[in-house]
């Protein structure tokens, strides 16, 4: 099969390679249709997160179930299913919990959480390829409605709407509730969207870039451009000095200021500030235990030291993580199907899988209007 | 009345005062009959906290109904009552959500949350004294029991027990959940007798006080001495490698090594390696955020610098801030008075409030078997 | 003042009555802006609840604050206001946890729970009024922006928009599950309102009057006429045959069908039928313990005779009762304000004060169109 | 193998069968090594239950691991195991949001809810007998310690344990509440044993035999005698006159007075009498949609006709079911490890196999002292 395959940094390419096999009783092979280039994904595209030479790369898959194991007795051959990126066994203490997001079995380094074409998250090839072998498959595939309608808002069932979705119940979003969300990629982007969905009464997207800044007052919210606007000031003053019941981190360790300097305590600082006392925040942006190539001696250690005084002193909760997708997807497919969610509108690129090299090119230097890549392999 | 009164750093005396007044409709008179000196008064009296001089001081108080303004139609001259230590509205929004404890009308200088006898918190004078004047008393006062029955045990329920239990709360401790304290205080202590009330199955307490780990025994935890042991290699063996569910933080940003140094961080970092992924953490160890004598500048700015990267990668939740004592206190009062929680266990010295002044020295001097104070005006 | 007093059933009329005092100093006495006509306003008006002659009815009150008494230090003369419908003493148990529709102080005969101008509620006069009397006057009124902007909206916050999301609340109603809806009156229409601010995928609202139907389409929910149409077989061909996952109950129990019969227990019935095993039940219709007026000798003692057993079999939690108006109005307000909740689309009249009695009359016969009545003092 | 065989009403008797094999990949063979006799198994004992003669009857089942399909992963051969009485997919909707207990694939006649040797819940033979096949081992199987310690504790994880737990939990039992449970077989027992895990301030328990009301008290409990005492009358002194926090409903549809005639309506309506505005009622005694040998119309088609009215107006929750097993038995089994939990303590007989018919014969006439039989196969 043709699979979009990691060389080295900088380095992918489409290449040949073998079609995967049924392993085991409770595998089954899917044939992708849509797979999307992730933000993540460019972690190791940089370098900065450690990849091995040869791993079919991608975890945002969709398609349609090509074989079933003689374990599978749910799923059946031709149903399309969406793949969510946490490859979890069903079985475990926190896959019982509803923490497929980490998972213990899956990964065989003993490590939590397991997934697709991804570093440290297990052996699994990715799913920017033709085909895809998905291991618990009657655990791990949602099934869709047949046919090929939805297919650019159901894509994103994989991995960011959910993720967004996450942020948003991490910072208890109700409804009536304000919330600020940091980041206006794609997750952040989803989390807007989320936030809509749940009620919130007012949402603040933070971001520079004004091509991302427009799709999220598209979503509903209030753009806010930190490059020339002071975020504190904008979000106390529309809610009576308070700050925003609720806050959502979806930028990460890479956090850089207008200028391009990278502060990895930024983001998380800001939210101490522009969230009110009592407040919540809810982290899906991505901090690592440790991070070599980071700017300082706490960052390479995983220290970031935002004022967690003042988180303290506010009485603030901070949950974060990975997303336990199946934990939401169910209900954001229904939300699709009745037309009550859009996630389709970020898409800004549709490719075929040999136009992976340049998407990727074009995605890591953030190309102006390239938001959120597709690949239909 | 007689009070105690703070004159500056290490100096404290018993004075004679004027008596509190109604000043409001709805204001109550209390006789106090017990007030405890609490671990956080030494923030105070150490000078860690700036106090102006010649405030009454104590926030830990009971007693009974001496007098009550006009718009007081509840408690009634008579009643024995516990004051929690937050001193609320009851009317504006956090009050309303259950926040006590960042009201935000009570403290004139528009900070949330405010209290008596402390920095910060108002111009409320403390309890240590025959007398306190508490605001909206119908809404702050929990009415007791009348006679001097479990006055020992009621008098922990302004403010240590609740926030024990708050840290439990927090940490999201539910039958069969295992939980890591550190801090074997006054407050780690409850939080110990908290999880156990709660239906932990395994609960963890480290400290290096041999009397007060013995404490914690006597609580139903397992005893862990740092200073002897390595807590990691105790908690993951008693777990199956996995980690704690649950961890609380009762030490705060005063936290040191076993040489005595500081370690604002030590704490937290310490947390984060023994629960487990997919764990929550409580903390009410206090943080602050601004801290001049702390000893990197980092602190200074109330910056702390943890391993974030690895709490973000455990999926790990951190919820803090001061103990909204409304929110608990009636049901450990039910708890007490049905025989089912002692807090009492942890009193190691009863002394008439003349007595004050010693007993604030030896208990900031961590005299060997001063664990928690009652004063008897 | 003129006010519309209570003579007896089927006999209201507008007289001139003593204007409200201060009588404690946490009263205050408002000048009514609006005041509607509530559907339970009927129980008394048709003799079906026992209401004393004289009475001034109206529980459904807006307006501005004219005078507060000596104990009242939050809200301010010149303040708009929406009273909530449960008149709450703010301090008791129940009060603390939330729960202001059981308060246990403001009802003088004892009984949990008190409003304004209403049988059994408390001797406290209602808003059909030029002015109104309310007791702890901090505690209950909620403020709203100042001027007249959003009047019609605002002026449901009293009771219905909280009522109709109370019970979304109680059906667990969570972002993509569905939810039918039984009686499409001001509070089942709320219910739907607040189904999709909630974010559910389909809503079902089920009535038999086409101008009702029609503005539940209005709020995004699917209509079926049960006069028309099997009710189970449209709710089971939208939910793959599994039944919705949430249920409301805004009938109550002078439930009729068709042919115009009561049967109290019709639609407990018909909701255990059409939600799913696991799934979870919204009362707001009201149930009575003792109904001398009902048809069988059961429904004269509140006994209804649903299929529990099938209930217990699906496995369904029931969770019903009076709003406690308190948890929910602030929220609400926030999403007028913010444009995402328009509870105004259900207004059908406003009048003036003097033309209540022809109102009651229209409202009473259901004459087409009568959906929702707002007076005007 | 030898197993204890339905014949007919009133009629079982131990048989040797047909060994129970592996019939798909993810079945599990058991070698039982305890099986307990529940209440629920006299309803088909009765003939009140219809069952088809030949079936293997038993569904709390314990034991050790015999031989596994080739699509089970994580359970191995050897392994010391609890079986869940819901027999479930692991990989249904309902599964997936943690309704074993409504699993919608594993009972053929598509109802929800699966289980062995029971009446209506598909054609799993139970494990009063030598072996028992498992379907979806890994999903169903909870793993003990290896030995045979805990065992007469453990073997309560498979049903009544996690039932009375979910009682409570039904019941929104927290520290600090009370609550009364009606009913004092095993499951009552069970939930007043966890209410005290809970951290219950006050628990009462109602039944009419002095055996079991005296296990109650060794549980902690206040025992009430209904055919002595009044019962109301005890719970509203030892609650200021409110009532309960919360009630568990352990009796069910067969619930009879002090003459031993039957209500079916009457524990719930004490309960609606004796816990208190706001509370919350956990049903685990069970009732049913049809029950042809009712004493009247109503209960014959599944109407218990209880005082709704009075329910609703005090505000009440109603939520029961079936207990998804597996929600709780991890942590109850950890419990019972550490010592804070022992089940065992209602085990009144322990006897092989053969002693089946004998255990049957008491159990069903209540002999004094026959409060749970154990078989040891």
């Amino acid at each position: 099969m043709r699979a979009v395959v990691f060389n080295g940094p900088y380095d992918v390419s489409v290449e040949t390679v073998d079609d995967p096999k049924i392993e085991a009783p409770s595998d089954a092979i899917i044939r992708i249709t849509t797979a999307n280039i992730c933000g993540s994904d460019l972690h190791p595209y940089e370098g900065r997160a450690e990849m091995d030479a040869g791993m079919v790369i991608g975890h945002e898959n969709m398609g349609i179930v090509e074989e079933v194991g003689p374990g599978v007795d749910r799923v059946k051959v031709g149903d399309r299913v969406s793949v969510p990126f946490n490859l979890a066994c069903g079985t475990c203490r926190n896959c019982n919990d509803g923490y497929t997001s980490a998972c213990l079995r899956a990964n065989p380094s003993g490590m939590p959480g397991a997934g697709y074409g991804y570093p440290m998250m297990g052996p699994y090839w990715g799913g920017q390829a033709e085909l895809l072998r998905v291991p618990w498959a009657d655990f791990n595939l949602l099934t869709l409605p047949s046919g090929d309608e939805w297919e650019r808002d159901f894509t994103m069932l994989s991995d960011i709407f959910p993720t967004g979705y996450h942020a948003t119940e991490l910072a208890q979003v109700t409804p009536g509730k304000s919330v600020v969300v940091f980041g206006a990629g794609p997750v952040g982007l989803m989390a807007a969207h989320s936030a809509a969905i749940r009620g919130a009464s007012q949402i603040f997207v933070v971001d520079k870039e004004p091509d991302r800044l427009a799709l999220a007052e598209q979503f509903g919210a209030t753009a806010i451009d930190f490059s020339k606007t002071d975020v504190e000031e904008v979000v106390m003053d529309a809610t009576d000095g308070m700050g925003a019941d609720c806050g959502v981190e979806a930028v990460g360790y890479q956090a850089h200021d207008a200028t391009g300097e990278e502060h990895p305590e930024m983001v998380l600082d800001n939210l101490v500030k522009v969230v009110r006392a009592t407040g919540s925040l809810g982290v899906v942006g991505v901090y690592v235990p440790e991070d070599p190539g980071a700017a300082t001696e706490n960052a390479k250690e995983g220290r970031i030291a935002f004022n967690y005084g003042e988180a303290f002193t506010k009485g603030l909760s901070i949950a974060g993580g990975q997303c336990p997708v199946k934990k939401y997807n169910r209900y954001l497919r229904d939300l699709i199907i009745q037309g009550r969610a859009t996630p389709s509108q970020i898409v800004s690129h549709e490719l075929s899988l040999e136009e992976a090299p340049g998407a990727y090119k074009n995605f890591d230097s953030r190309e102006d209007g390239w938001t959120k890549v597709l690949l239909h392999p």
